[in-house]
């Protein structure tokens, strides 16, 4: 297959905060997007909305987007339970007519869609659901406590926050200076990056830990670290059984704890005060206690996504919070990424004098 | 339909601790079985295998099963991961072509096997899945944390530690001291001796919580208490997501502790030191507080199972666990679960005072 050339649909939600899947292809595989599809923003670039990615355009019509020479479309925002809105449906029919493939993330598996299968198989196009799960998971028996490898999971104090992104940014300088990286997929967004993994969060509810489990594993092997995705977050009250089956199932040695430093409430549940952000030590109390109960974990530093502040109030978020929390601390994709870096690096070392 | 004459399939693992889903079929709806097929204990009653449930045979065959006026096959074990034995397919075929339906709660749908779908629309009996979710569940966002009922969910020191059984011997005796009370079923023995609820380890990962959050809100409609049944373990490396996603869904004002005096490690998990049962009182710490970051709980008592005790140290365990937590404890089953009772009558005047 020749490298896909994608059309994003991000209609009516293109945005620095809202388009987590979009952004993140448009972030790691920027050669690969011809254009994003939104009706409200046509006409601007890519980076006008998101202040990176160039003059890629933003187009408003499916014929558009195939006039730029996309031969697929990525479904590329996720909206809460992920299914798939309506009016997209007659888009994708277009496109697959047109002989495109369509990749998606959604938890409706738009192959089981008759319309969309039937113009698929018509047409020779391939829809590829990434959230469709294998289909012989195992319930988690703690395999992950035995690898070699150092596993390092990133934990959340919400979804959204840039668990992701920061190991993304991790995983290359590990590798440069010599410590043998991989990163797991967990979720759909890196799973479409790197080819590979399970969206644990659209598993059967008794095989989260499974699959977290066997990925890691999978991961594990021949590495010397493995930075697992994180999911969710622990006191998110729709995701919180994600959040523990992924910990429980990957074992990890050391967590990076990841916050959005203007963020004030789970993100999804605005303006309830019951679902106020509780301080970083807080979290870093949770994560330890609830990882522990299975497998002996720390957290070794905290990434803070500081995307919407000023320089100087990025700074002092990353300080603040190594103060409150004796961690290291550092945006990895604003600032140097050495603070994360190097506890990882110590954990490995300590990891493998046993 | 007439009443279901079921013949329970439990092949090789009918026992007190291995066949939960029979077992409390025969408990609770004796009146409706007329067999269990385990060809290793054929010739034997169920009294004589389980301590309870009267001269219902124990037989070696479908034949038998049919011969004896079974109408229904109700599979009656839950294998780990639930997956359908191949070698009961056959069986079921047999059952299916001879006019009987089929009632599985099984992750493995069983109206999804072609060939005993086939079998059911030819002869016209019914396959019911119970584990099948519904089709439209939502992301939890909070919603059970606004009923009027007292919430009460069971937890345990691990699966299969008697969660349901404690709660439904609680559930008559509440509403004969006038207390309106209503069992909310979240697993498939529960959901086919009530006739509804959701299998919420069944269903995609990132509804476990909205699907907890539905049926809670459902059951809490015109009662003063609703009795969520528990799923899991918070530490069971395998199940311990659907065990938060329950917890953080269901919204809970009170939990009550459920454990097996005579279990030592996580059951199946056995021989593997760090899945030994940490203390009642770590257990009571852990659900308070991972409960408390969605909704404030508190444990209010403990439900202790003592089935396979001698009376003396059964006695003896309730007594250990009231003194080492300073919560009131019975096995509900064996002795008075007044204290039980007490405890949630006083949580509930507690909550309707505000």
């Amino acid at each position: 297959m020749n490298a896909p050339r994608h059309l994003i649909l991000a209609d009516g939600d293109f945005g620095p905060m809202t388009s987590k899947t979009a952004n993140s292809i448009i972030r790691y595989q920027p050669d690969r997007v011809v254009a994003v599809l939104d009706r409200q923003l046509s006409g601007k670039t890519v980076q006008d909305v998101l202040g990176f990615g160039g003059d890629t355009p933003v187009v408003a019509s499916m014929a558009e987007g195939l006039a730029l020479g996309a031969n697929s479309v990525l479904v590329g925002i996720a909206p809460q339970g992920g299914r798939l809105p309506e009016a997209w449906r007659e888009w994708l029919r277009e496109a697959l007519e047109a002989g495109c493939g369509v990749v998606s993330g959604l938890h409706t598996f738009l192959a089981d869609d008759p319309l969309l299968a039937k113009a698929a198989r018509e047409h020779g196009g391939t829809i590829v659901d990434i959230r469709r799960p294998p289909a012989d998971l195992p319930v988690a028996s703690g395999l992950a406590k035995q690898v070699d490898a150092l596993v390092v999971l990133t934990v959340g104090t919400d979804c959204n926050v840039g668990k992701m992104t920061a190991q993304l940014q991790l995983v290359d300088k590990l590798n440069a200076s010599g410590v043998k990286t991989r990163f797991v997929p967990t979720g759909q967004t890196g799973m479409m990056i790197e080819g590979w993994g399970i969206a644990v969060d659209a598993v059967v509810a008794d095989f989260i830990a499974g699959a977290a489990e066997r990925i890691t594993v999978q991961g594990a092997e021949g590495a010397d670290v493995v930075l697992v995705e994180g999911q969710g977050s622990i006191n998110h009250p729709g995701y919180s059984g994600v959040t523990l089956g992924l910990l429980h199932g990957s074992c990890p040695d050391a967590m990076i704890l990841c916050h959005q430093a203007s963020r004030e409430y789970i993100g999804d549940y605005r303006n309830a005060s019951w679902l106020k952000i509780p301080p970083l030590s807080q979290y870093v109390k949770w994560y330890e206690e609830f990882g522990s109960a299975v497998h002996p974990t720390k957290v070794i530093g905290i990434a803070m996504n500081t995307y919407d502040l000023g320089e100087a109030a990025a700074r002092k978020a990353c300080d603040d919070a190594a103060r409150e929390t004796g961690l290291p601390c550092t945006d990895p994709v604003r600032f140097d990424p050495a603070p994360l870096i190097g506890a990882i690096a110590k954990a490995h070392a300590s990891k493998r004098m046993g």
